[in-house]
């Protein structure tokens, strides 16, 4: 059965090391002390370890079981969700003024990339919550979050989002679900919803779902949808639960991965709804916690990456088989451990230079998105939305590809359920397809965030690049040549696809959108180049102070070198297909596929 | 729920039109006119289409299950498998002495491809018979032929091969299965085996099952490993059953995919075996069939991948969301369907390409196999060497890329289990583990093959390649351009990977080790991009000479465009990482990671 470490020393040395969170100047960021941020770790280590992380298989082999409309998690999963409840993990960066702790949005990160990475599936159940929550945090009511936000900062109340419906989802102009007002300013919402993660179940007193419905009469298409909360029990004046809502789960999906949580078919009939935020302005409103929920999407997949690649070096250390080709290293046993062999290594070491400087990304992320809120930074705010759709789309397709690749090491054991891997595999893939399929993603990037505010993000994160060069080469040729000149040459590539687009996507939109998961992938390695090189300095200059462990920074500065030498030059692949444009992409007609 | 349409059209051209099988100078080959195999592959398009791809899901909702030592199959499986041994499908490629059909082995693959593209699990219980069987036709005596091969090639009885332990699959040397010699020549056979395919089931009279294992007192290590036949139950003199012998089923695995077939926990208790071939010489005896079987795994990939594009191609045609960028291609309908968008188009096209050069490759690969078993040819025997982990690794590593695409063009829908998507890619899943996991596959390549023979084999390789670019340019500018120049390039960058190995893996050969698995990778590319330009040539020449279907040949030119301009360029890329050497591989000590 896998285990679960948390990682809490490679993200202190994220937070205080690379990022130095504390002299960034963003509200509340003074207090990130690293005793601090290290007892909060430590704590959300041990509980997702040692609690999150055995049920992870159970829910898995479990599933959820729908009778007579009530759905049972699995075994341990109501305990545990009691437990994380009462640790007030589920209101870590919710506003004190409703019971939350108030804390930035940025250890909310790593505490959720521990949850994650234990127990994807149940983490769902809080995350859905934390993001409906945010939903009414910023559109509702002082009314209705006073009468929503302290219980479900606790998750005494779950939350959930219905946006789509059996004929459409990433097209949700095309919905039918329906709104129709009623005289006391409430609206009676009919129809289906579908993939309703967490949209039923047996862990709270009540679930306030967020459902996307068109009011009767109102525009067509996209801009005719608005936003609803619709509670499965209406909520009395007193804050005690009354009658039943008209909403039902009418069945829980099969799915590939992620059995522990109840994906749910929802049925709304003449249900009581009440809008969130205004008419017509239902995307809006859904879409403003976009960029913190696609963030969150792209962190899963490092996460399933980094408990994936934590199983395999385990089991690369333990498996003897066959015997390292420069000559036995441990003769006295019948054969090598599998990590000597070079292939064994080049995959591990694949995966861990992939998840930390994912990590290093993620974090990086969040810091925009805090300065963005907290510090109202609207740079902040244009970087990390350009940064979005690659952070969700890479990280998600990178991180998955990373936990096949660490399923292989396990050879034959790694298609048996019994060993754990495959559930890795199976609940990662998940990541690429919700929160927008990472074909959407490309596209948002490509066809909206390149030319956002006249290109001012993109040129920014140039210019980010370039002086992070200026400032630090010239110090030492050796660091120059490992880090800095491919990045500088990735970087290269990267502009060269942007001018690309611009020069030929004028005369057609296709031959920049025939690029776009290109363009994404290789920006993706642009930014992970960029965190390691970033990482690489921080460690360099730990070891010139001399504190801390040595080995820890050379580990990096080894890994680092790896990723610049053979996993970032991929940039020049991107470019080249991207350079090819639409014509062999479109040449052939759809009728003769 | 999917379905499945045999490539018909897609085969005919690949042997008639490319490879030309009439003419080529292989016993039996005569025989291959075209209305002979299409009549042959229409008959199994038909069986494999309308009862197996029906079975598909079925299998893997039910699975097998184990009750009282009897392992039942699923639903259905037991009516489709009669029909398919009545057809004669299961001799196809047997010596009519022993009632099969005496077809070539490129008859066999191809039918095997429909085959296991509409039901793997199913096709696995006669493909392990096939393999059992071909190990005795070539290393059993006279009367174990007799015996066993007759009612094998009807699958009257089906076949095992028993290998892994649950301590060592690639390294077969630590095995501890014992086999102690008897006064009657047999050998009592003792030890467990795990991972074994079709090792109980209720489809069958009798289970031949092939068991390796050590002889007491026999030379250490892999040197001391026999063969054995041990029947589940005895077979008499006159043929009919006799006694049960000392063998049975312990569990079956739940696994990621193939649920269909039964994946046995083997234990063997003092049963009765009979030697296979010599004393000792297990391993060879194992792996006389090893290439067969190897290319049928790779074939494995490429049907997965055929089987799951083909849903993907429907549901991009079916699904409507969103509009093409270039102005609405449907606008009487409420939204294009999704091969407008060029993003899916580029994922298809990737899906396409791959899959017919893939198909190519393969037969080409089969036709080598016959020149070598049927002809005697011992270059083809050496090319086929070659190029066997390539066709294994590979195909079976970019096939599964290949069932994840087509998944994610279902969006959510490829999440659910009920619309068959998830499927194809669990199922894919384990052609890179078994047979040789796809990293023991380059290191077969790297480390054996390269230099086998003195280098003749890809000498031989590279000169196919060279020749057939001298014998088609200059012919038109055109075809030089976007199919000989690429194909040029691509194949000049693996020979200058097969050059680094050879001037660095020297002095250390873990400089060659390190980047096996890029060179498997840009091997298989340059093939894929040799099959690409043959086709390309075969569908100019019937462009001009004006004969048949020309949109179909202009497809295979447009397919083929984009592989040559959009996926072969990966070879520089493998190219640049295995020029890195084993320097950043293996930097980091295993005590560091």
């Amino acid at each position: 059965m896998p285990t679960y470490t948390a990682p809490t020393k490679d993200m202190q040395f994220v937070l205080h090391d690379v990022l130095k969170v504390t002299s960034q100047n963003i509200p509340g960021y003074d207090e990130l002390e690293a005793d601090f941020t290290s007892a909060i770790l430590e704590e959300a280590g041990k509980l997702t370890s040692e609690v999150l992380a055995p049920l992870n298989a159970v829910g898995d082999k479990e599933g959820c079981r729908l009778e007579n409309g009530v759905v049972y998690t699995p075994t341990g999963f109501k305990e545990a969700f009691a437990q994380v409840k009462e640790g007030g993990w589920t209101g870590l960066d919710m506003p004190e003024q409703y019971g939350g702790q108030g804390m930035p949005y940025i250890m909310g990160t790593a505490v959720g990339e521990m949850f994650s990475a234990a127990n994807q599936a149940f983490t769902m159940y809080q995350g859905l919550t934390h993001g409906a929550a945010s939903a009414i945090l910023a559109h509702g009511t002082d009314a209705q979050k006073d009468t929503y936000l302290p219980k479900m900062t606790s998750c005494e109340w779950t939350g959930t989002m219905n946006l789509t419906e059996p004929h459409c989802g990433t097209d949700l102009g095309l919905m039918r679900t329906k709104a129709v007002p009623q005289d006391d300013g409430s609206y009676k919402i009919t129809g289906q919803k579908i993939f309703i993660s967490s949209g039923e179940h047996d862990m709270a007193d009540n679930i306030v779902h967020l459902v996307l419905a068109k009011i009767e009469g109102g525009p067509e298409g996209i801009k005719g949808v608005s936003l609803f909360i619709v509670p499965k029990f209406m909520v009395n004046e007193d804050g005690s639960l009354g009658e039943r809502n008209g909403v039902a789960v009418g069945s829980i999906e099969e799915k590939m991965g992620i059995h522990g949580n109840s994906t749910c078919v929802m049925n709304y009939d003449d249900a009581k709804g009440f809008l969130l935020g205004e008419e017509h302005k239902g995307m809006r409103a859904m879409f403003t916690m976009m960029n913190e929920a696609r963030l969150g999407v792209g962190m899963q997949g490092l996460a399933q990456a980094d408990v994936a690649y934590q199983n395999a070096l385990a089991y690369a250390h333990d498996r003897l088989q066959g015997r390292a080709v420069t000559g036995a290293e441990y003769p006295d046993k019948p054969a090598d451990p599998l990590i000597v062999h070079p292939d064994i290594r080049r995959s591990l070491m694949e995966q861990k230079s992939f998840v930390e400087a994912a990590r290093a990304f993620i974090f990086w992320g969040a810091t925009l998105l805090d300065n963005a809120h907290r510090a109202d930074n609207k740079d902040a705010d244009g970087l990390v939305s350009l940064l979005t759709p690659v952070i969700k789309g890479f990280l998600t397709d990178v991180g998955y590809d990373m936990t096949v690749k660490a399923q292989q090491i396990y050879g034959g054991h790694g298609y048996i359920e019994e060993w754990g891997m495959s559930q890795f595999t199976r609940d990662a893939r998940i990541a690429m397809i919700y929160e927008g399929a990472n074909g959407v993603q490309a596209l948002d990037l490509v066809g909206r965030k390149l030319a956002q505010d006249g290109g001012k993000h993109v040129m920014a994160f140039f210019d980010i690049v370039k002086d992070f060069i200026k400032e630090n080469a010239g110090q030492d040729a050796e660091f120059d040549t490992q880090f800095l000149d491919p990045l500088k040459a990735a970087s290269k590539d990267l502009q060269s696809a942007g001018m690309y687009f611009m020069q030929n996507g004028m005369k057609d939109p296709n031959n920049a959108l025939a690029g776009s998961n290109d363009f994404m992938h290789m920006f993706g390695h642009v930014c992970l180049g960029l965190m390691w090189a970033k990482m690489g300095l921080a460690a360099r200059q730990a070891l010139a102070q001399g504190n801390g462990d040595a080995s820890f920074y050379e580990s990096k500065l080894a890994t680092g070198r790896f990723y610049m030498a053979r996993q970032l030059p991929a940039t020049a692949l991107h470019l080249t297909r991207i350079q090819t444009g639409a014509q062999t992409v479109m040449a052939l007609e759809a009728a003769n596929f």
